[in-house]
């Protein structure tokens, strides 16, 4: 017969068990953090109306979109969870409860070219919260702790939240007549990080921007110091437009709640050159980095939207949120080496028969399946030596072997697969349950 | 601006928070169920390349595939989680230890006539053994054990595993001279809890068997009694045939070890009728009834077969799974009202500041979260009345008030939003997490 190569398309990640068991690990922690934090869980669909999902979409959003005809319905697979949210939204305004707090963990496309690293099918997680005509400030510090609660339990200590917020750009660009440039000035300081300050004056010089106001642009941007620091300086600074000031305001509000929610001071920081690309955000924006892996850029971002379902709606929903981009921070945590799963196997403890009397292994794991012990029984006629290859390579913590003799005394060893140490015990559940 | 209406499409499951809550609390405990058995996870891509997807589809289901073409790429979504399963272990085969037992939970794709309770995404629960060369028969009696568990965790009691074997069936038809006519034939009789004998009769006479053929193949199926009586006959008539016969060794055999596993005599049963519309299985077949509520038909289904990969490898890979349609039981079961949430919100307890004080509110909160409550803050500007309206919609058990008073008393009162009786208690997370 005829054989197809069993291959899966590039851009689509596939992991063995024993990374997909850490995968899971991590999506769960995620999962449950934002649980904490008393958000509802929703699952939109993977295909929408095309009309629905690309409502707002343009530009390079939608030549990224797996879009296709079924019958005579033109359909596409969402290209992230902010839309679907918006949809879904607007669609049960009336049965939802203002704040509504949700969290999606999900899997969306995007047809990008595929490369090392870029995937078509990832996963994102996201939290926000949307207001019904307002949503107070406090919520823009809420979502930081989050980050922070969120990324502590997956580990790591040395991390920064910068926070920014995009009225005291637009402001700013008002205030100096660059008002219509600064979507593109924005993108183009957003990459300040990355290209340096030189390179960031002459994209500017090539919008036809005069050099005192590049002056003016740069030296905002450099103004340090701590958070508290640039904060004062933003306030000195003489510039009388009410939407810079709004913004400042903010911020400074933001600054304050996050103090309060137990933010240490190394862990934020006020950062005026984060603006996101996106011309989306219109207040907070936040960006998340590893500091002792800067090369993974922000982990976790997002921000403040003045009106999350226009396309959908009338109703004035204010928004804030934040994603965490699990697939591809998963594919640079692993190729690092830097994560490790709490539990490196599903099963806790291996049962190997080596007895034509099944009765007694079988009723032992069945036991300890009540007691909530992950309990796998090797129940194929192989020697003792493929038996133990087996526990090996799944990296089984524990093995019981019973044979004839164990039946016989009713006495069992419980090896420890990692130290070889074999613990003599009855064969009892509860008194196995204790050893492991 | 021009509103696009915020709609689902047709057969597309998308529910409220508190139906999502209950939805994510049974495909956690069916995944609970299935990691207690020591299988892996698995998760694989949503969109294959349609020459993978559909090596061996045809008829009915090639139909159903969402199939289109971005680039000159011809791609599918999975119309089930079977033929990923087999790509992955071929493409994986080295990687992996067998028997190689795997579960996956994830979202299918079937372009099905748009119905009430039929669904165009659903979710499916699979597990499955797969050996190297052989797999020993036991393990089509561990199958039903998980089935048994996994259905007394979901809160059933009175629920049949019917259990019978292909073999049996394939070997009487060839005794009989009817084995061209065999799949024919097991479709139809497949149909007999709903159209009755007589329509069945009427069926086979279609495809022109003889009316004592037809006597022959209705007293087979009518063969009645207990598990062991139905073995006893099938032991007892007189067919020579040796397919017929390892049927019903294998069926003998699964069923003494069915009881090995702890799955009670009113929970299992051997039925001769049951043969599993498809032609893929080739051995022990499976499919589970809730007897209070049996216009759900099978809730859970599978069988043996043997030789999952043959479309990509020449290995032979025989494997024994089953798999729980999760979307339509879900569908079904709310439907009926016949499940409930263990917890119906997420949030264990809302803290509702009173104050502009917000310094207490949020530390409670932080330190109720480090203790693993559930907890959420209501951080907008409302009157009382709407937080607690709040509270109440959300079905949140327990809500502290902190006002000023509270504040500098150092107590509040702990309310159960289901009684209204009201606990005094310090601001202290570890003494409310006591109370609740």
């Amino acid at each position: 017969m005829a054989k197809v190569e069993p291959r899966t398309l590039p851009g689509f990640m596939e992991l063995l068990p024993n990374e997909q068991i850490l995968f899971d690990q991590i999506k769960q922690t995620i999962e449950d953090s934002y649980k904490t934090f008393g958000f509802l869980p929703i699952d939109t669909p993977i295909i929408e109306l095309s009309e629905v999902l690309l409502a707002k979409a343009g530009g390079e959003t939608e030549k990224q979109i797996y879009r296709f005809e079924r019958g005579d319905t033109d359909l596409s697979l969402r290209f992230d969870l902010t839309v679907p949210l918006a949809k879904y939204v607007a669609k049960n305004y009336g049965n939802l409860s203002f704040p509504f707090r949700r969290y999606q963990i999900g899997k969306v496309y995007r047809g990008e070219k595929a490369q090392k690293g870029r995937y078509r099918e990832f996963y994102q997680c996201d939290i926000d919260i949307i207001g019904d005509e307002t949503l107070d400030i406090i919520n823009d510090a809420e979502l930081p702790s989050i980050i922070y609660f969120t990324f502590k339990k997956l580990g790591f200590d040395d991390f920064t939240i910068k926070i920014n917020n995009r009225k005291i750009l637009n402001g700013l660009y008002e205030s100096i007549g660059q008002k219509d440039n600064s979507v593109e000035i924005m993108r183009i300081i957003d990459k300040i990080d990355k290209i340096g300050v030189q390179a960031v004056e002459e994209e500017l010089k090539k919008l036809g921007i005069s050099e005192d106001v590049i002056d003016k642009i740069i030296s905002f941007i450099k103004i340090d110091g701590s958070s508290d620091e640039k904060i004062d300086k933003l306030e000195a600074l003489k510039i009388e437009n009410e939407v810079y000031r709004q913004g400042v305001r903010e911020l400074k509000d933001v600054v304050k709640y996050v103090r309060m929610f137990g933010i240490p001071e190394n862990n934020f920081t006020v950062d005026l050159t984060i603006a996101r690309g996106l011309d989306y955000y219109t207040g907070t924006v936040y960006e998340t980095f590893l500091n002792d892996y800067r090369e993974l850029g922000s982990v976790c971002s997002g921000g403040r939207y003045e009106n999350l379902a226009e396309n959908y709606t009338d109703k004035k929903l204010p928004g804030v949120g934040v994603s965490i981009g699990l697939t591809r921070l998963f594919y640079k945590l692993n190729e690092l080496n830097i994560i490790k799963a709490d539990k490196k196997s599903i099963s806790d403890i291996l049962i190997i028969p080596m007895t034509e009397n099944l009765q007694v292994p079988i009723k032992l794991a069945t036991e300890l399946r009540k007691l909530k012990v992950n309990t796998e029984i090797y129940l194929n006629n192989k020697k003792i030596k493929a038996k133990m290859k087996y526990a090996n390579k799944l990296e089984i913590p524990y093995v019981i072997v019973i044979g004839d003799d164990e039946i016989s005394s009713g006495k069992i060893k419980v090896k420890n697969m990692e130290t070889g140490e074999e613990v003599q015990c009855d064969i009892d559940a509860s008194k196995i349950k204790e050893l492991i």
